[in-house]
């Protein structure tokens, strides 16, 4: 049989495949599973989007442009307008998900063997997408006592070297919740301008801020040709199973090589570019997502009220995004979520996705998890009480075994 | 500004999108153009189809599973057990599209610098694919005077290196139509065998056949390890739009390994899973795949005829999918499509797809074009009728200019 490459070989298998599965056997014992391990959200998706499915006129399902259909590039400018900017529709490239936007920028931008910089803790996809495109991923190091804040800039650029692309980021962060401040991207900008940077910033958490104010990269004429947006509907229309996304950019021959990837996968899906155009055609969409915000503003305060409750559970409350990436009084998260879907006593448990996953250094995130305040409150609030009874117990029966 | 990558300079530019902004300039002097250079087909998506996404009971349009819906996975067992293969859910993946399928293919057996024979001409996209995953394409040259047969044993052999990982093609042909015999395939199979290498078949127009039999490389147990199938519902379903396709291999290592590049990508998109289920789920989805074949055979059959009256035009009856690949009494086939949608005199015009971008062998194809009978039999037989007079008077242009 011959050989697969080295390259699938070397992308990360999910820790959360194999503990899914878990949940799934702890399931069909009849236990009740709270899964904060996942960004799903669970609102539901506006009236406005599923309408503009169903009702859409379709007798032949046809391939969309390749750089999308025209309807869903005007909803973006309407969108993206109403955020203060104003793109051409050149500028505009519809992707399947945030997730083509990524790989479409990290192509792009590297050839095999180039680096891009990427905060760590990171959403873990991005080291994916990075194996499978031989781009190498240099972590830079942030830590949960400063909120996961970017380190000084002289860490940043102890980092570089000539093979270093671009600097990738998300903004507001998963799976740390954090912002960057306006000093932050202040640094980011002076950074990619000093060392012949590109930024790409993934902001499909923009919306999704508690504290201070987001500040998109595009806010920043001297590094337009240097920036690439990452942007997704999947959160903020909360349909993530539409697979429609953006990649943004002014640089024209970034842009053109994207269109080129574009056309080589041929369209992204047609309905649910016209569920999106539906949804931004609606009067009442700033609404809606607002009302979203309100949501899971109310989830972030009772989540952190109840994890600070929690004897050895550390963090800094997050801006924003829904996660929050907490320190556990354990040595190894991924053994102690392991024992909750199959050792804790009772008839429901908790899910979290364990911390190693997020860091690309070996040795970090052991004693973290990220939890996805994706439930209803009292749901957020039940699986706090059950999170703390597990830490008792699993650390109880770590410490019966060793005697 | 920073360069971008090498890679994505080095993906093809589509020869197609820029003759097809004078496609939309001619339209827009009214001008009627039949479009005979896409393969998107003009068949009405099945009512089964339609009814099962507008009619999913969603509130929350929720990710897919990476590997596919189960309702989905379902559907591609019963279709392939109705074609005699029982697959295991694992030796399916759902894909976003063909495309998809053929991307993890190439990822998983190939890593940058690794090479893979291809029959040319070939579907374009395909060396795109290759070129931003940096696999080397190497075009293995086949005759349209052959019907695009495949070369002798030897051909292929002695286009080999250390480097070859695997042999890819797609049959049915897309863009030649060529169908590949028993014994074509009972070569590729001990190729593979001699030399070790993976048979990547992209089996799309399956049901597309009009003469003879088509032979799924499924059926050859002793390559069941090496073959990975690319297949999507677009064509059969004609349901272009709708991005759903399948990677079928049972080897355990790819389905590993594309399960990873899955799991990467998040999902497929959600609702056109359902759709497709709900297709399958009709009891007469068969009859519904089989009328729309007798359509294509009549419109093939219909095509071939006028095209055979057209002095200097030259080309075999292909055996199926749905495409042509003809030669033109032109010297450049490009200038003449051009020219078609420029400079043609009346009312109407047509749209071929230019020979060359179907070759990596450079100067191959310049008297070709490919042309998709994708259209109801009168108008394929009004753009013959056009075609003949096109080749008649850009001729006479350019002799005149040639004085």
């Amino acid at each position: 049989m011959p050989n697969i490459s080295a390259r699938s070989l070397a992308a990360p298998a999910s820790p959360i495949r194999r503990l899914y599965s878990l949940a799934v056997e702890a399931k069909r014992k009849g236990k009740k599973v709270y899964h904060l391990n996942i960004g799903q959200p669970d609102i539901p998706t506006p009236a406005a989007f599923l309408r503009g499915i169903r009702e859409a006129k379709i007798e032949v399902l046809d391939y969309a442009p390749s750089p999308g259909l025209p309807e869903a590039i005007h909803a973006v400018q309407v969108y993206y307008a109403e955020l203060g900017f104003d793109l051409a529709p050149q500028e505009i490239l519809i992707t399947i998900g945030g997730s083509e936007a990524i790989t479409f920028s990290l192509v792009v931008v590297c050839d095999p063997g180039d680096q891009v910089l990427l905060p760590e803790p990171f959403y873990p996809n991005y080291l994916g997408y990075a194996r499978l495109a031989n781009v190498e991923i240099i972590p830079v190091t942030t830590d949960r006592s400063e909120g996961f804040h970017l380190p000084p800039r002289q860490e940043l650029e102890a980092c570089l070297t000539p093979r270093t692309k671009a600097f990738l980021c998300s903004n507001p962060a998963n799976p740390t919740g954090a912002v960057y401040t306006e000093d932050e991207l202040d640094m980011l900008v002076d950074l990619a301008l000093k060392h012949d940077l590109f930024l790409i910033v993934d902001e499909v958490y923009r919306e999704f801020v508690y504290e201070g104010q987001h500040k998109s990269i595009l806010s920043y004429p001297e590094v337009a040709d240097r920036v690439i947006v990452v942007d997704s509907i999947s959160k903020r229309v909360s349909a993530c199973g539409a697979r429609v996304g953006m990649l943004i950019s002014r640089n024209k021959e970034v842009m053109a090589a994207a269109q080129k990837c574009a056309t080589i996968r041929l369209s992204a899906p047609t309905l649910e570019q016209l569920g999106f155009a539906a949804f931004i055609a609606d009067p009442h969409h700033n609404e809606t997502i607002a009302h979203m915000i309100q949501e899971y503003r109310i989830r972030r305060d009772a989540f952190c009220e109840e994890l600070a409750k929690i004897p050895g559970v550390t963090f800094r409350k997050p801006e924003g995004a829904f996660y929050v990436m907490f320190g556990l009084p354990v040595q190894d998260s991924e053994d102690f979520v392991r024992w909750m879907l199959t050792d804790f006593p009772g008839k429901e448990t908790v899910m979290f996705a364990p911390g190693a996953g997020f860091y690309a250094t070996l040795g970090k995130g052991h004693d973290e998890v990220r939890g996805a305040y994706v439930l209803k409150m009292e749901d957020l609030r039940r699986a706090c009480a059950i999170l703390a009874e597990g830490l008792t117990l699993y650390n109880a029966a770590l410490a019966r075994a060793q005697r």
